[in-house]
Formats: structure tokens, sequence, C-alpha cells
């Protein structure tokens, strides 16, 4: 075994903590899992790439919790219970505190979600820092949130607070004016997401569709409604902004809330006679829940300003850096 | 959305073929699929990247195969059924023509193997061609062939024929002497390798450990011996090396041979008095299956040449590409 080798079993050795007895963990040619009576299997996956998709000198423990984050949202928008992850890791060199730390956001971030680290493969990038994470979660077939599943009529939802991310992201980037106050309040919402995954499965028995917002409201929102063949009206001034913007110019705050995206929310609709039953869930998770429109018959996707106005020319979609 | 989005989602329709009935496949959160009562999932991901783990120039549809063909093998290793996989892809720029090659070996291998390609990610790479794929399977706990299940007194046995994938590559490097002819002929081997999917569920029931021989022979039984906690004799002259390379000097085969990597054969230990019936299982699947040594009490991995001798000096583990 060469010197390489003996490296990248090192960094193999920070992840490799037990897993439940019913699973069987790293060391072997696959990891093995027990599914439920009746449930089935989601399973997503996210690839990260070092100056697409995160900054090259983004702290270690805060990429370790997002690289997670991204995929559990992702389960959490399907109404799924998270079991374990793969975690596949190129790095360009070895540093054995930035491996520590990456790590530790990782594992912290799993314990808390119940979903064990069961596998992977570890290599050398030539070429910065390349992130793979898949996730499995099970859900009950019946209630599983599809995209398709919205119908005209349903109300429109949307969990937690808009734009904190896209600003942040946006003065990193140097495209607005940094406020350092600012800032130092919203990043974290930007680098350490939580994902909504206690909400998704307290919603699958409850909701329609659903969505986690990671590129921009209207753009994932979009998805839905293609999907299921309807269209929406948005009352813009229910939008759910988050209370440290406010102060922020009006055009803004609009492109954060409707296209910002690295938000990881869910939005997601529901029959009107769940309203009280949603509104409930949300005050049992502590999670503000926000009605912000309606789906409609019409194919189109509209945005509604305080004075009863369509709102012309709509913020594209998430263009920048995506996870 | 913009411009690179509608390029991305071009590239997402190559992978968007139908996946069966009692599946979710791609353009939801997560993809769901089942798993029949008293069997756990496999699973199993590897981390594939440009200059490291394929040549630049390597063709696409090529490429496709064995970026899957290399994950359908650690099903094998385990015994496991596929149903299914996830692709990351990360791409530095858009070609229709290399994606449409990549999507047809992708596919082409998927199919025969009935492993549906039901979700992935796909993204801009600013650093060559990255490549991520997660595959699923099912087996019977009970059955599943583990690393630590060796026993002394075990057989070992290899699948196929030993030293192709690495005399092809180490001329492809230019590390020795290109024979082209000798190059025309084994090169499929490194580059279309044959995952022994069949053969690793009908040994399910019959062997002890299995692996796949991806990082060489001595390394990869190496770690069954060191997750079974025994040892091995390997009997040199038994090793099945490919019969076309019978002409090159003997270093180079037996470092091909025992070191040689990028294989995707099964090693694999077992009682024997399950002799008859593996030869019987290869005989019935016409692959080559040899008995080429034993798993020992004493803690040592020992090859013995065919003066009967302990081969001083054994060549090291795979040190070049490696899948």
């Amino acid at each position: 075994m060469n010197t390489q080798a003996t490296e990248f079993d090192l960094i193999a050795r920070y992840f490799n903590r037990p897993v439940p007895k019913d699973m069987l963990g790293g060391g072997d040619d696959c990891a093995l899992f027990s599914v439920p009576a009746g449930k089935q299997v989601a399973t997503s996956t996210d690839l990260l790439l070092e100056g697409r998709h995160f900054f090259s000198d983004v702290d270690a423990r805060t990429l370790g919790h997002k690289a997670l984050a991204v995929n559990l949202s992702d389960l959490a928008a399907m109404g799924a219970s998270p079991i374990g992850c793969l975690l596949g890791l190129g790095l360009p060199s070895m540093d054995p505190g930035w491996i520590e730390k990456f790590a530790e956001g990782f594992y912290a971030l799993a314990a808390e979600h119940h979903c064990h680290l069961i596998g992977g493969d570890t290599t050398r990038s030539l070429n910065g820092i390349t992130l793979s994470v898949t996730v499995f979660g099970v859900v009950d077939p019946l209630h599983a949130m599809h995209r398709r599943a919205a119908q005209p009529g349903d109300e429109i939802w949307v969990s937690g607070y808009l734009g904190a991310a896209d600003i942040a992201c946006r003065m990193l980037a140097g495209e607005i004016p940094t406020q350092p106050e600012l800032l130092k309040k919203i990043r974290h919402a930007l680098e350490l997401p939580v994902p909504r995954v206690a909400l998704g499965q307290a919603l699958a028995r409850h909701a329609h569709a659903a969505i986690d917002v990671s590129d921009g409201l209207l753009q994932d929102l979009g998805h839905i409604l293609k999907a299921s063949g309807c269209g929406a009206q948005i009352l813009e001034s229910t939008l759910p902004i988050h209370r440290d913007l406010l102060g922020l110019p009006a055009h803004l705050l609009r492109r954060a809330a409707l296209a910002g995206g690295d938000l990881y929310e869910l939005c997601f609709t529901a029959p009107v006679s769940a309203h009280a039953v949603i509104d409930e869930i949300g005050r049992e998770l502590s999670i503000p829940l926000t009605c912000i429109g309606t789906a409609t018959l019409l194919n189109d996707l509209q945005v509604v300003d305080a004075a009863g106005c369509i709102v012309p020319d709509l913020p594209a979609g998430f263009d920048h850096f995506r996870m």
C-alpha cells in the first residue's frame, strides 16, 4: 500500500463513526440498510463543486453542514424520514484539520436528523474540492409529496422567511455593497441552512405538492405548477421577508424574495380544508408558515402587488452559486 | 430561467428514460423505490474525476459504461441484485453529441442489469468532468457476502482472467512499450469491464466473503483477510493470467496479476465443501472460476511460487489511475 492510500485511510478514519446494528456501514463493498414494511425508499444526490457551489475559502465545518443540509432538504420536500447517507469526497490535498472540521459539521447535522453516514468514496482531486452526497429516507408511498400533486384551488404556502441567503450571497460575491452589521446577522442563512425535515414529515399527510426552495421561490414553485398542470397567483404583500432586510431597497427585496435561491425552506400546496391543521403544525414546530397565494386553473404564474396589479418583468431564476 | 439552465435541461433530457411503475424517477425532489419484504438495500457510491480516474480523451460511450460498471461491481461483490442508480454529472461544457454517447453507454449497461436510472444532479463544472454514481440493490441479509466472513480453511477463488486491464493501462500511460496488436486485444478489459452481477448473486448462498478486484488482487484480498482476522496462501502457478499476455516478461505478468487494478473480477472465499457447486456455477454462467489458494490461521498473506518458495517483495498495491 502506497503513501497516498495511507493518507486517504487516515481521512476515512474521520468518517468511521458507528452505525445502528441493522445497518452495515463503511468498509465493505456496499453499505446495507433495512426498510420498514410498507415504506418506500426516498433518495436524492447532489454534486457540489468548489468555485461553483461554494467559495474556495468556505469554513470546513460550515461546508460539512451545508453539503448534508441541501440533501436532507430534498428528503424534507418529499415528507421522508432520513435514515442514512453516503459521502463522496474528492480533495486536492490532505489537511487533517480541515477534514476533522468538515466531519464535525457533517456529523453534527447527521446526528440531529438520525441520518447515519454508512459509506462513501474518498479520492484525490486534481482540481479543487468535489463533494457528492446521497441521502436515503423512508416514506409512506400514500403520503409522499410529489411535485405533480398540486390542484387548482390549493393554497400555496412557504415556511420560514425569505431573502436572507440571497442578500448574503450577493454581498459576499461583491454584487451589492456589503453592510457588515447586516451581513453578520444574515450570513448563517446562506451557510447554515436548516433543512425542514420534521416539517416535511408533519406536512406529508395534509399537503399535496412540495418542493424545497433551492433555485428561487418562483422557479421552484414553477416546477410544481408545470408538473401539476396548473397556475398560481401569489400575493406579494404576504411574502414573509426576513425582518433584518426590511431597510433594503424594494427592488432588491423583491428579487431576493421571489428569485433568491439557496434557501431550503419548503414551498407547498394544500387544500383550503387543511389550513387550520397546517397553522397548528407551524405552531407546534415553532416554524412560521405563511399562506402566500392560490393555485389556479389558468396555466400561468402571476405575482399581484399591494395595489392589486400584476407585477410585470418578474425577476429571473437563480443565477449565481447554487447548491 | 437563464440560458445555462436551459442547456442543462437539455442534458437532463438524455437521462429521462421511463422507469417501472413502482418507482418515481427524475424530476422530483427525491426518487422513490420499493424493497421486497425481508430484503435489505445494498448501496455504494463512486466519485470519478477526469485526469485521475479516466483519461481526458476517453470515449464518451466507454466512460458511460465504466462509470456504472464499477458500481455494479460493488453490488456484485455483495451478492446483491441491482434495482436502480443515481447519476451526478459535472461537465465543463455542453456537447450534445458527447452527452448522447455517454448516456448510450450508461443506459446500455443499466438495461442489461435492470438497474434503472431514477435520479441525479447535473451541474456545470469549472474543472474537468466529474462523475458520481450511486447504485442500489437488494440482498437477502442472511446471504450478503461481507468482507469479514472469510474463515481459515476457506478456499480462495477468483473469476475471469488477470492482468489485461493493468497492462493496457500501463501501455496507454506510456509506462511500458505499447504493442499495438496486443493493446487492441486487451484494452476493452480496461475500458469495458464486465461487472460480475449474476455471478455475485449465484455465489451469495455458497461463498463466505467476497470483494471486487478494483485495487489489485493482493490489496483487495488483503481487505478480506484483515476484516476476517485470517491470512492466506496463494499459489502463483494457479493464477489465471489472461492468455493474450503470456508472451510478456515474467515480472510484468506477476505485477499485473497480483497488483493490477481496474479488473472488476470477484475474489471470494468459500468452504471446501462448496467447491463442486462453485465449479458448477462457473460452468452455468460460462465464467472461469479458479481456486488460487487457501485462507489460513496465520495472519499473513503469502504467495508461493512454482518451486514452492514464498515470493519475497510482493508488488505494491494499485498506484495509477483508479476507478
